[in-house]
């Protein structure tokens, strides 16, 4: 990472507004003091909330948008708009090559049709892909993708996401070696579909690559912290994120209900505080914030639209880490070594 | 139900062995007085077992079997051993019409194979499906299909699934009019694979079903009790059951770790020990125990291999309750009324 590498941040979307937004890119700025960011958006209104951080703009550059991309606006209706959105011309500043990735707390349909068309996939990639981080028992994180981007994938694509996966997570988990292992009903080797199985025999064929396959999991192991990596189509993978992210709310639900049960639980509650927000601290979406748009030529971080200041700032610290670990060049390096054996 | 209706139960499948299943029978028995119970499994074994439940004895019959299924058999081994094996025993009994129902605690896809080769689909159903109630912040569980018997659908599928599904919950959940939704990654009617969106047009059409179609449904909204049954594909539906598991388990462990986290947090989770277990029956497995095998001639109910005697107790009050309720007609009936509706 040189002392110039900048990130480009659509300061106009998410939920909570231009101040948010601010707040958590001068928090990321005092994490990562050697980078610049770009902040882009309303120009008169940026430089009004910078005043506040003057340590965060004595980093920023600013350029400015009209417009900006709503919630509920189609993909497509984003893409015509592209060049008079914040979130357009933040994408645009890395096909440029004025910064070397960007993030947004946008529409997420929208910010992966942009990316896709402004920045196309890399060479020896199919299909780009979204990644994000889930907290587990083990001493890491583990990734997971595809998250949504694909509905239906082949083999090939799998294993190109295994690939991608297995980088990021050199990356972002600082591993040498991944465990990636492909999400399916059973871990037998015939279950699943003729895809998985496709896939599985793949990658147990690629001991050049740098990670190990471990084979099949099943959902019901993915917080175990027993692999680091988990590959599945977009449609299973939005599946499962979305539902470990309802059972938590659903656990978490109930331990309040019966919490607040009886006299004396509120008191028990009240006494174990430090305990249960230590929990709360851990399944905090804003601590594991920041999904990946994998394969493109330009790093793309989509954070949580409801991120608070701490959310936006781990998600500018995760395209932070692959600026500085030059996560492109490392997929491209792999699919490389993938393509000479193949040849 | 007349007084004469009889449930089989395979012995001597389960982990726990034949004393729970005894235990657990026996439990059903004092629920449904008005049962009798075919006992499958070995015979001696049986006798000795039942001399600590007088109660049950009286309402029980013994079928002898030679051998039992492996929780590691294959379920192409199974079926060739069916005659000589408990499982298979059982199934054969609803098959002959000497029981109405029949339940196994043991290994899944040989249950699933030798219900299916033995009873055949109820006319009108291509497939079978997997059916289990899920724990929620409703009023009532929530019916989630297919689990894990079919890895792939089409909408053809997914529509009987609806119709069995909605059957199931009148009988189980004691719901007139079940709200019915398909599990997708979003929300929107352009969401989704076709096969998705072309079951989600036959049900919006099926106004005279007897359920409301409510559209689609993400993972994290299936505990927040909205609907009553989720249809699905056998392989989402398996990641999603699977992962909502882990992710309770998931919780708890962190729970755990936290509370052991200081002096002080024991001593507040000793205080409120009666609210952590609260929560503990709530997600307990046992209480939501017994899945159903859906849309064969006869009924057979799966229980978890790990159950206890209150959970096996409940897989056959699952039984009782689809007996009562003559579940094979009303699914017979809403079917008939399809295809009355499509010629």
């Amino acid at each position: 990472m040189t002392s110039s590498a900048r990130i480009a941040v659509d300061a106009m979307g998410g939920d909570g507004g231009l101040f948010v937004m601010l707040d958590g890119v001068a928090m990321a700025r005092r994490r990562f003091p050697d980078l610049r960011y770009v902040l882009v958006g309303d120009e008169p209104a940026i430089r009004k909330g910078l005043s506040r951080h003057p340590n965060l703009e004595a980093a920023a550059d600013i350029v400015h948008a009209d417009g900006m991309v709503a919630s509920d606006d189609k993909p497509s209706q984003a893409i015509r708009r592209a060049r008079s959105t914040s979130m357009g011309i933040a994408i645009d500043q890395v096909k440029q090559g004025n910064a070397a990735a960007a993030v947004s707390a946008g529409n997420t349909g929208a910010l992966m049709a942009m990316a896709k068309v402004s920045l196309r996939t890399m060479p020896g990639i199919d299909r780009p892909a979204l990644a994000a981080l889930l907290p587990s028992l083990g001493e890491t994180d583990t990734v997971m993708l595809d998250l949504g981007a694909n509905t239906e994938c082949d083999a090939r694509n799998l294993v190109q996401f295994a690939v991608m996966g297995a980088a990021y997570a050199r990356t972002a988990l600082d591993l040498a070696r991944p465990r990636v292992a492909l999400l399916n009903i059973g871990t037998e080797d015939q279950k699943g579909t003729d895809i998985i199985r496709d896939a599985a025999a793949q990658l147990r064929d690629a001991g050049h690559l740098n990670l190990d396959f471990t084979g099949f999991i099943e959902g019901d192991r993915l917080s175990r912290g027993e692999i680091d990596v988990v590959v599945c189509d977009g449609f299973s993978g939005n599946i499962a994120l979305k539902t470990a992210e309802g059972t938590a709310r659903f656990v978490a639900d109930l331990l309040k209900r019966a919490f607040r049960s009886s006299v004396r639980s509120k008191i028990g509650f009240l006494i174990s505080k430090p305990a249960t927000e230590l929990l709360r601290d851990h399944l905090d979406p804003n601590n594991h914030n920041g999904a990946v748009f994998l394969g493109l030529n330009g790093l793309i971080v989509k954070s949580h639209g409801g991120a608070n200041a701490s959310g936006i700032a781990n998600a500018v610290g995760v395209a932070a880490k692959m600026v500085r670990d030059d996560l492109s060049r490392r997929i491209a390096d792999d699919l490389g070594n993938i393509e000479a054996r193949a040849a």
